[in-house]
């Protein structure tokens, strides 16, 4: 394999160098909806501990062609350190360090073409994420590139261990869309994902051992316990028989996976006009049971399944297996 | 000072040794309000890799009489270091250690009584940590206890640095309530806090320099861009003026700063029976601006005065101030 594309972690990379991906996929620039950005002299990622006065963002990030997300920090770490020796970088892929390690808000690694952030839990985290990393690719000047999250999810009528990537993502009342508020008024938009990424993540899975995967719809909920229907939290106030006949609804509208992001990160990706996917493993069918009591290298091996399956879209894109 | 109540950090603790509180406060027992846990042969804490087969959570934790709660889990490691400090526990406040290790979802730390956990970003994030934390102090059988959220947030018509100490929590369009969905039907829960533990904080600011304080409101919104009116996100759609009309609208209503978790901090503790309170510093004032330009000294000496004064309320509770 030729030392493509490939800049080592941290160094400065002149864009040229890069071979461009084989299968060429367009994603239309990014939109930044929002005039005021223009006029701001500095802009300041708060969240992130980066801005465009102290940092060189378009040197930093402009080679970014796969930004892929998820809740927890150390699982993006081990995500960024596997994409590095799958992609056979050059360096020590413990050498990757965390560019937002200013901050403990969320973590960032960069390897190659490739982005690792975590957003943390739910709606509102991923969401100020979100703000901050499409600001962030705007101010890079990125283009042509694609948005994954890889996830964990509670299965609806699937085995645990299924990959769930997601067609619609769906609200707790199973509404393909999102809900906004915008100073004191709702507005609703749509979270459709992109069904070729969808489709071609699902071909990528046919290539893979021990990677079983579908296309089903996700619910995306703001609530672990009583939003998901479990019987286990500190508050619960209907029946087994309430919680099942839930879930049965949900898979009757084509859900198959429960978790906490999907909406919002569907919606603003489609505001912003970027490619985005939602890539979820689930930990457990939640017709079984509530309680995650899987053993822990059970659930390690399922969360890396999602990496699997993305690291091999990318590399496939990449052209670097056929 | 006699070594009261204070066990070494992550000793295990006759319950016996402890003095009793100089000031009584009686929290009636916890209410766990959730007929389906009694039956449960075992309950898996599974954000925080705790539970009740694998754990002795009386013995970890029966002694709690102060659980305080933030964002950022870097923070809640200082805030607990602080702690140590200032109720002089024997031992290395450096060796403070987290409970959660096993788990990068949230961090949490004992010392002697107090509790120190972190709560990520967002209603559904710190949801997740408070059923579960609910759940920690019921099976330890922990009483009389009180809760308290120390965080960040943005100011409305103060100066940055003002502590708020929140009357009522009111969600975007200004009620005192916290809407939560169950099985797809919205409830509605009452958001009130504890009057007493509110004035005993006002009281306990006086007595302290460089802590500026007053009770006011706090809107809680989930989202931090669109939701509070910044001009700054990757979307927006409004004018500096709609964004002005809506800050002053929030004042006029009682509103003194913005942040992203109270409601459903006050009304899950209401709704089981706990004493709360939520004490967060203002980073800016909002009618001056958006973004978090303050130098980063400045942020961490803001910061600090929420623990200061947390710190000070618990050290009068204990009686090692008079």
């Amino acid at each position: 394999m030729s030392p493509i594309l490939l800049n080592g972690i941290g160094t400065v990379t002149d864009h040229s160098e890069y071979i461009e991906p084989k299968v060429p996929f367009k994603n239309p620039q990014i939109h930044v909806k929002n005039p005021h950005l223009d006029t701001m002299e500095e802009d300041i990622l708060y969240h992130f501990n980066l801005g465009t006065k102290t940092h060189n963002l378009p040197e930093m990030f402009g080679d970014i062609k796969f930004v892929c997300v998820g809740g927890s920090a150390n699982r993006m770490k081990s995500f960024a350190q596997f994409i590095h020796q799958e992609l056979a970088l050059p360096g020590n892929m413990d050498d990757v360090t965390d560019i937002c390690e200013g901050t403990d808000r969320y973590s960032m690694y960069k390897v190659g073409p490739v982005l690792s952030i975590s957003h943390g839990m739910g709606i509102p985290s991923i969401s100020i994420m979100l703000h901050e990393l499409i600001k962030l690719l705007h101010h890079a000047r990125c283009i042509d590139f694609i948005l994954f999250r890889i996830g964990t999810s509670g299965g609806v009528g699937l085995a645990p261990g299924t990959v769930v990537v997601t067609d619609k993502a769906v609200d707790c009342f199973f509404r393909a869309q999102f809900e906004q508020v915008v100073l004191g008024k709702v507005i609703t938009r749509s979270t459709e994902l992109d069904v070729g990424v969808s489709k071609e993540l699902l071909q990528c899975s046919s290539e893979l051992e021990d990677v079983p995967t579908i296309i089903g719809n996700t619910m995306c909920t703001s609530d672990f316990y009583e939003g998901q229907g479990r019987l286990d939290g500190a508050l619960c106030s209907f029946s087994t028989e309430d919680k099942l006949e839930y879930l049965r609804k949900a898979y009757n509208t084509g859900v198959r996976n429960i978790e906490m992001e999907s909406t919002v990160f569907a919606a603003m990706c489609r505001a912003c006009g970027i490619k985005a996917a939602v890539v979820c493993v689930t930990l457990l069918n939640r017709f079984d049971g509530d309680q995650i009591a899987t053993p822990h290298d059970v659930l390690v091996e399922y969360q890396q399944r999602p990496q699997v399956l993305v690291a091999h879209f990318i590399k496939k894109r990449l052209g670097l297996v056929v």
